[in-house]
């Protein structure tokens, strides 16, 4: 039609070829989303599961997605350096990441919260970003830890002081500022709480990614038969140090990446 | 953290001011979405209504959304010109309206198709565009809709020709680069069809949209009270020719366009 | 060769189609760059000349270039709104122009500025902006202006204020901040200068576009012929009133600009 | 003013942190300004020496430049990967680059064609290209030495031929689509041209960067007293292979790599 012009307007944003995409994306005014629903403080695991089914969605639907890491209302996916996924074009791979997460969130969502409907939508938003560097994806990654970590332990002893008794300001002006030492001793004298030992879901969020796992693929005569298959697993492990990257050397390709910049 | 330093890899994708910023986003995959819900052909009027709560949802959501029109799986949202919601930061436009848009498709499935259960979660692809002046927004739009014109003519001849017994090849080539007055013709003599009479929302899409309506805002001594309140409105009509836009003056804001550049 | 694929990473930087673009140049260092050639202060007339020298090439190169504005160190160059040039790439146009500027003005240095050696190649730097309608392009080349007359006016008064003996640290304590009445009446009274009689050049900056007028195409039997042809003026007017624009329509094109947006 | 909203018009151009940026150069229409000047053919030495002499002044203006690489009417200017310099604005990257560059080659035209006059202002092109690793940084530099090699075995070739008699259209239709060897053995048997006997600097282009040099930096009782200075160096060798790089380790910073993504 002589309308069609209007389709020259749609500019290129192409990212940078050979650079780790991530896409992040992040619940809008989950502070509201999370007490309207009445999760848990300061950490809710179902809901933390809930995302991680968003996350298990996002890899099957696509295969260039290498690794995600989630922690609180926050999900970080990298898709491999060398992804040509929809030319590599910000928007489209920002958008079908978010829906799909989106839609999984609220199809599962009766898995997770039983007998406690959905209040309202619940939407995330998204962005992409670059990085050229294995080093400096891994740095990226880190810092997501990192904040897991430091919001981690000030929420604990936050929520602990306020229900049993602080006044929000009172717990607020007694650990700002302090260190992660101060932090963990406050826990354990006064809530017997040793840091270490909560879940490894709340202190270290959620790492998704593929791995070769002995699998079940047939029951022959009664015997079960196993086989290495490439499975889509969750963890809550450290990934800052090298020794994660060093047992999973699959997923940033560290094993054929002597040369092959092309 | 030291890791922070990575928070600089984001680039700014803010869209050009003063211009009509259209988020359009398609469904993934819809020709097997369709196919494995059973949507009827070539128009499944619950599966389009069931796309306009989506859009409800966002326009209830972001106040810059002016106007809405979807057609098919596709829906596109107009922000007004002026628009500074979230700086214009493409990723965060896209990405919000459509992963509400998602999460709402998902939550209100069950209201129009009670007892289907969705077999898996649908997703949508988004992109931003901008558009420099009125006449082009509306070209855009009027784009839209005469695409939907044709695809509907056209899908119409098609399916009313298979479930009578041609052959989707056969149906293909009796259609295929004819013009609309044939097609019209077809679908009289053949099916008794009058084009025209068919429902305005497969013919015409859908637009949504704000406009005072009467409402009834309470109920005095048993009379009910109306006064004039802005509400979303879904409509069916032609909005190619100015008369839409000129009995809806208030979406483009021609009202006090006279300056006011800045 | 098996190197070719390098070039992939050339991203696409098109601007939006049909907004008026602006490549704006602007002198790097040229505070130094006037004192090593010894400009007149506060204005240097030939050195302005060489400016509008630089922007008449660009004219003579560019066809699509329809409108430049020059002031101190820099230049404007309007590209018409549909211009299609180097299919609307940034990078092309800005260095484009910034190049053959800055060949220009040094091949021309010498015309200028006769016996006075280059001490060294300046340079310049550009940027691209697009503007969505005729209104702000045109509030844009009127900030320029304002700029043109503010800082004219001050460095007036500072530089008669340094000339006639006051320190430096005196003529701005007794300048900043002041009205432009109150400078008018300084210049007035203490220098017995009539601010609005001051070269045009200096006051209003320099406009470059195209205009028809008589020209002499040929001399027959000794009577000089004429003809209405388009050529590239330099003038010093105000283009902040709506008056000169009524009177160059053919430059913002509103002779026909009464539909197509295609 | 009230027109300075027409700033925030301008968008952000800013280029991936932590990647090499590679600005290259090219001359506009050179078929035409190498004719109109006279440029020997198939290359012409002092065009060449012209152009490295617009590199140097690039090198001298901005530190960060460290590594560049002539050929024909083109440049290429590396810059080093964590160079912070405007920003990494991609616009003003290119601009003062090819307007330095452009300046200076209209300011040296005499010291290389001394006499004869330049008939008109030479204008180049720019852009900006990020590569995100050592590795893929060296493909680019190595595409366009091949490019080089190819180009000028073909023009060698073709210009013995024609300046022997050939019609243009019999020299290439004799060499059109031949490999290196056929070409070698064409100038060898033909014209008595020892491929690899001609000028470095037409073969293998301009490499340009700094270096580490023995400098007499001052004269002490008639003795000179050198020291080793970091100069600016124009080469005429192999970039491909590694051992350029290992001798000159210092131009991609191999030296202090192992770390320091920030
Ligand atoms: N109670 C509870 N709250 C949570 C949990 N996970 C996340 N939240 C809440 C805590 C924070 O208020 C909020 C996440 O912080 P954000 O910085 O993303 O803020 P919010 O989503 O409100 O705003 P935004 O739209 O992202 O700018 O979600 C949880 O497991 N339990
Ligand atoms: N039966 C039926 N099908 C529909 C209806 N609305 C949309 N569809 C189907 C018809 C098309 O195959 C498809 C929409 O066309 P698209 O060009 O968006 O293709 P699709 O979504 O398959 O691929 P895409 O991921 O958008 O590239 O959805 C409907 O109401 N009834
Ligand atoms: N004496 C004299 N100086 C002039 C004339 N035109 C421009 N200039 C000087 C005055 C300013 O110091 C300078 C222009 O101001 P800018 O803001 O462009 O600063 P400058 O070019 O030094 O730095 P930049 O690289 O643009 O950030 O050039 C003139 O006609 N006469
Ligand atoms: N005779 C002669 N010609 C040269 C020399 N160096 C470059 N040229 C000419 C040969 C080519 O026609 C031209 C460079 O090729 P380009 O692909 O850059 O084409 P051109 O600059 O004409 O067009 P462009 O504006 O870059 O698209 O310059 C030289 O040393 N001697
Ligand atoms: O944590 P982020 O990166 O989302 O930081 P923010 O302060 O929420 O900023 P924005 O979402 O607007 O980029
Ligand atoms: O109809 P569109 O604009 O989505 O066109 P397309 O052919 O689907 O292309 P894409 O979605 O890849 O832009
Ligand atoms: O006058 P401008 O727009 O050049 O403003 P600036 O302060 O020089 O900033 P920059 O040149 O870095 O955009
Ligand atoms: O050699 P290049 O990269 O300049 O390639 P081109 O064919 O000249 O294309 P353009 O200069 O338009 O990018
Ligand atoms: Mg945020
Ligand atoms: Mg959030
Ligand atoms: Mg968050
Ligand atoms: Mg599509
Ligand atoms: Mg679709
Ligand atoms: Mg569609
Ligand atoms: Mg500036
Ligand atoms: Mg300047
Ligand atoms: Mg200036
Ligand atoms: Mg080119
Ligand atoms: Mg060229
Ligand atoms: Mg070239």
């Amino acid at each position: 039609s002589k309308y069609e012009y209007v389709k020259s307007f749609e500019l290129s944003d192409a990212l940078l070829p050979h650079t780790w995409i991530v896409i992040r994306i992040d619940g809008k005014g989950f502070t509201r989303f999370s007490q309207a629903h009445g999760f848990t403080k300061p950490n809710d695991e179902q809901a933390l599961r809930l995302m991680n089914e968003g996350a298990r969605a996002v890899f099957e639907d696509l295969p260039d997605v290498c690794f995600g890491y989630g922690v609180s209302d926050e999900y970080s996916f990298v898709l491999k350096k060398n992804s040509k996924l929809y030319q590599r074009r910000a928007s489209k791979l920002v958008s079908i990441i978010v829906s799909l997460f989106s839609a999984t969130y609220v199809m599962k969502w009766g898995q997770y919260f039983p007998g406690k409907e959905i209040q309202y939508a619940p939407s995330f938003d998204g962005r992409a970003v670059c990085y050229p560097s294995d080093a400096i994806l891994r740095d990226y990654l880190s810092w997501r830890q990192v904040d897991c970590h430091i919001n981690n332990q000030y929420n604990t002893c936050y929520w602990n002081l306020v229900q049993s008794g602080s006044s929000p300001t009172e717990a607020q002006s007694l650990i700002k500022g302090t260190l992660a030492d101060f932090k963990n001793e406050l826990l354990h004298s006064r809530f017997g709480i040793n840091y270490n030992e909560l879940p490894p879901i709340f202190r270290k969020g959620s790492l998704i990614f593929r791995r070769k796992e002995e699998t079940v693929v047939k029951v022959e005569d009664g015997v079960p038969v196993k086989r290495l298959k490439s499975q889509v697993v969750v963890t809550h492990e450290d990934l800052i140090k090298d020794r994660f990257w060093k047992e999973n050397p699959s997923i940033l390709g560290t094993a054929g990446s002597k040369k092959s910049a092309s």
